[in-house]
């Protein structure tokens, strides 16, 4: 049986890779391979709960620390509920963020410090990484104005951070493009149709080598 | 102005800490010290909300790592928000359970190693230790009888498995008890009466010693 792999899905807010995630999903599905999506936080009972803990628009005196903590809590679960049997089974686990957010979010965003959210990752994970991560990269003033746009859902705490916040989070993914060669930045600022077959021709190099 | 002292009451289910400190409050506060009494889990909004994740009976699926994430989250939300400005204030904070039942009953417990855990404990609470623990020893066996006693009913099947975890918690205590000058142990197998009157003794001798 083959190994499963994982492709984390990875970018600011407005980066559009949810909607390419369901864009390239059918695709890969015709082409036979067992697929689950999956997102963070959530993806099991008690991670939702914990993500309904972080985002709840009441918790304005959340501390940093605190949120951060709550993100690993609801990667551990999700993790071992949902991940790792998909991975034994040999499935391809599409993630809609996972490892990478942290960094890039409460290290670069929040200014914690990222050698002990990469120990809290690998704690979070017994050390298990993407064999792929696909960073969709777009300026923060297209993702701020795609977000106003699409903004047909419900207004979460997190959405309540500007601009300097997006800046600081865009920053981060840049610097760790540099640093992980497992990480494929993709162009989000280009038409949703190029996009999307950009990421379909990386996914399906890494499934070639996975045969 | 006085610092701010942290007396942190600890041990394993059943050794009587939470009704030593109800009955030693009143005692202190008539000497007109300044005093808070706090729990963990709990004790903020946030901290509720995320004990009510933890201690919620349908999460049997619950992962070692992910509770200790919730205990670390709940721990930093509650000393941030409630345990830092009381000592800022110059008060003596009376926590029930504080970083050494993590030690204890997610360490010696569950089996999770300690230094990672002593490293969640320094980043929850910036490295603030208490600076009095009492610790109350109890046999596992008397320890056990007791919590059937007070819910009014015989020890059962299921107190019965509990007691192998009892034992690792009182034992993973005992060994800290060896390790920090700041733990002082209690004998609480005796009656209520000695208890209490000891512990008054000891928390009357650390308050002298911070005058």
């Amino acid at each position: 049986m083959k190994n499963g792999i994982i492709i984390s899905f990875e970018g600011p807010d407005g980066a559009g890779k949810t909607t390419v995630l369901e864009q390239v999903l059918p695709v890969l599905q015709e082409k036979g391979y067992d697929i689950i999506t999956t997102r963070e936080p959530g993806g099991v009972e008690i991670a939702e709960r914990i993500r309904d803990v972080i985002l709840d628009v009441n918790h304005v005196a959340m501390d940093n620390k605190t949120e951060l903590l709550l993100y690993m809590a609801a990667r551990r679960q999700h993790y071992v509920e949902k991940v790792l049997p998909a991975l034994e089974a040999g499935k391809v686990v599409l993630i809609d963020r996972f490892i990478d957010s942290s960094i890039a979010y409460q290290g670069a965003g929040r200014g914690l410090d990222k050698d002990i959210i990469r120990r809290l990752n690998d704690f979070a994970t017994d050390g298990r990484k993407p064999d792929l991560t696909l960073y969709f990269d777009v300026e923060s003033e297209i993702g701020l104005a795609r977000i106003a746009k699409n903004a047909e859902r419900e207004v979460n705490r997190l959405d309540l951070e500007k601009l300097d916040m997006h800046k600081r989070v865009r920053e981060g993914y840049l610097a760790l493009t540099e640093q992980e060669k497992r990480i494929v930045t993709i162009d989000a600022s280009r038409e949703l149709a190029e996009v999307v077959s950009e990421t379909l021709h990386t996914i399906l190099e890494q499934l070639a080598k996975n045969e």
